[in-house]
């Protein structure tokens, strides 16, 4: 076998859940049928990596310094919405209508992975309610046992700074992730959001 | 959402299998944890897109006018498998101790499609056996209807030059289960059962 070919196969491992086997089947796939496509996707993957990186308000991914959604002068800077992945951002963004503002943690409270408050940018968020813009900051960790312990902090990290804190209703699959939630539960789910309290 | 991000995510929709959904774990896959195996993705595509052609001999994928599977001196030159796919070619390779040569049709006989025998290099593979060299053609078309087309036409093409066709036998699969196997296989099977000799 071209010597190329067997390194473009091993580069697709790269990606999540592909193997050796899907890694063979998109090598030749594209080598047979989509050059024009595999270019493109070298061009975007080249370009993302060296441009895309995190936005200093929201953490999430962005080209500029400042995001688009935080930089818009529509969205409604009352209302903050804390999610885990910028992936776990885009299926509430597309789901829901919600009009606020996003911030997104890069991960969860997992005290024995080493990650703490500070590598979810908890100290950023602090000041971020502190500013006294935010009323409400809407908590959609996943509901997994580490999500739910983020989502304790973090109601207590708002109510320290005089901020409402909510949590998204309980119509999600206990255990599931909420990227792969279907848009319908979802929605309903950030419909519901209840306030905690003590 | 980042624009070079949704061109990303487009760009991976190239691949086969894989939705919005899928590329768009892919794209913040490489951009959350896999920066430096994206670049080496970007690269290797680059690469192989504008290296990789086919070989001269054998039609198979290589960087070389002829691939190393043809030039190389320690296969035998009498024995040809003609298969539909580079992947069929690989799959062989790995799974047999064949030492012979191959001829990759680069699809099958299919002319509702537009596909005869000058799209499949069968006027390469014709010139070939007219060589003299080869002795034995080994069809390992697939088992469909179309692949049984091909290799029909294979067969008669092999004895115009006076070359032996074979076929990779038909039958049970190893370590299934008898009561799973489809009719058509399991009544090939059955009339095709061979003698157990001591």
């Amino acid at each position: 076998m071209s010597s190329l070919l067997e390194q473009l196969i091993d580069a697709f491992r790269v990606l999540p859940g592909v193997g050796q086997k899907s890694a063979q089947r998109m090598a030749y796939h594209v080598l047979e049928r989509e050059r024009e496509g595999g270019l493109r996707l070298s061009q975007a993957l080249a370009e993302a990596v060296e441009k895309v990186g995190h936005c200093v308000r929201c953490r999430d991914f962005s080209e500029t310094e400042v995001c688009a959604t935080c930089a818009s002068a529509s969205r409604d800077a009352h209302l903050l919405c804390a999610v885990e992945s910028p992936a776990d951002r885009l299926a509430i963004e597309q789901a829901t209508g919600y009009r606020g503002l996003y911030f997104v943690l890069q991960g969860r409270l997992s005290p024995l992975d080493g990650i703490g408050p500070r590598e979810l940018g908890l100290d950023i968020l602090g000041a971020r309610l502190a500013e006294g813009e935010v009323q409400e900051l809407i908590i959609a960790t996943n509901p997994t046992v580490e999500g739910e312990a983020t989502a304790h902090y973090l109601s207590q990290l708002a109510r320290g700074h005089g901020v409402k804190p909510s949590r998204l209703a309980h119509g999600l699959p206990l255990g599931g992730e909420l990227e792969y939630v279907d848009r319908g539960t979802l929605s309903h789910a950030f419909g519901s959001r209840a306030e905690i309290r003590d």
